[in-house]
């Protein structure tokens, strides 16, 4: 077998693209590709594949949103074939209209080095998990948001939120199926506020556990809702115990904002 | 027959109700009852329906929005039977609770006296047109917006809206098909801005033409993309001709936002 045979079976990485992509979650199984229906990389991936031949195409996440989470700003790298020629606005422009008429898009594209990882690269993830706290039930946002009927004490929400910021261990915030190495994770932003009937619930960390984002919506919104005090987060934390935080918020809260990377490589182009 | 017998077939307007709704146009033929699909007035008209024992309950809009075009804070007003004990609670949330799973809510409810008449008590509409102005397409707004590729100049939009600040003839700017006695309107507020990339035209008048912020939206498009120079926006105003204007932009991007009564039924409540 020849040196470019053997490359076009095991891409060396030299072909590889950087994608900030955005998607409406619902309906869909989440990022991860699986058996028993569709995901979100299995309908970038067959997109991609489209551009080269019906060639694969691999695809590596900054973030493995859950079935139902939204993406805004996410950032996926592919690996195209060696020996397929594309550029930026092909991968943006194609893609586009091959993922039609999913409620996926690519917003950018640019060519990185081989040793750039979406996933490894990234150093750090902002969520926004929005609640929709008024009596009636989301018309215009449905499936956007969590719905609240009870009033949310914002002010005693941040109280709460600020015992989360910085290391801690997150055991207590931890999905069950959390297949991280370890529980500590440090929460470089946790911001609370209010616009009209909507609580916006604004965070960022190097890197988070399976599920921490709304395990910590959950939580705060028994103590905006003056269920629990502001007090027992530090209770809930030293815990170390799924069982003391509150519910795992819904996942249409949810929504992936921005990735960042030392050396950007939207910003190149 | 008696005097009871009377009233229950021909409302006296004694039991009137003011509601503030919030809908999705999306996928419905727009306010207005039609025998060839689903509207929102048809919808409403069935839930309020089922809290009197499906006795007709007629109602009446600030606003009768176009299929397609969606709802924020729109103003409506319903004739309960007048020996049909009801309560605001009971509207919003039993209303809300049949009316799913439309995208279609009560946002809140109030008794009004037999002479306020959301559509000819309302002294101002305010509405917003939304244009997401980036390469890709919608994902997350997707039926919320008017997709514009082409970068447009906000500055040089304001400067051609505010040639049509102020009372004018608007016949350029109205549908062949508009019913209203006269072509003069006032306009208070035409406003436009960019969050990002997404542009926004803030509009509000007593009242307005029909389709005359989409297509006052269709030509602030052609002159923000640079096609047509700002002074040409006089021209058009001049020329009373809808040929003159542009496009009427779709109706995806628009959604009433709001609506003014001298004597707000809702800020008593």
């Amino acid at each position: 077998m020849s040196d470019a045979q053997a490359q076009e079976h095991e891409p060396s990485g030299l072909n590889r693209w950087a994608l900030r992509i955005e998607y409406d979650g619902t309906g869909y199984l989440g990022w991860q590709k699986q058996n028993d229906g569709v995901s979100i990389q299995s309908l970038i991936e067959a997109a991609a594949s489209k551009l080269v031949r019906n060639r694969l195409v691999p695809s590596i996440t900054a973030g493995r949103t859950d079935a139902g989470v939204h993406a805004a700003g996410m950032v996926i790298h592919l690996d195209f074939p060696d020996d397929a020629p594309i550029d930026a606005r092909q991968i943006r422009d194609g893609m586009g209209y091959h993922l039609k008429p999913h409620r996926v898009v690519v917003l950018e594209a640019a060519q990185v080095g081989p040793e750039w990882n979406a996933r490894f690269s990234a150093t750090w993830r902002s969520y926004r998990y929005t609640i929709l706290n008024r009596p009636a039930r989301p018309g215009l946002m449905e499936n956007r948001v969590w719905h609240i009927k009870r009033p949310l004490d914002v002010d005693l929400m941040q109280q709460a939120a600020n015992h989360l910021l910085g290391p801690h261990d997150f055991t207590s915030f931890r999905a069950v199926a959390c297949q991280a190495r370890s529980p500590v994770r440090t929460l470089d932003v946790l911001t609370i506020r209010r616009e009209g009937e909507l609580v916006m619930i604004d965070t960022k960390a190097r890197s988070f556990l399976h599920h921490q984002v709304r395990n910590m919506a959950g939580t705060l919104m028994m103590i905006g809702a003056g269920l629990w005090p502001v007090e027992k987060m530090i209770e809930i934390l030293e815990a170390k115990d799924r069982c003391a935080a509150g519910q795992t918020a819904p996942p249409e809260g949810l929504c992936l904002m921005d990735v960042g990377y030392p050396d950007n490589p939207f910003s190149r182009t």
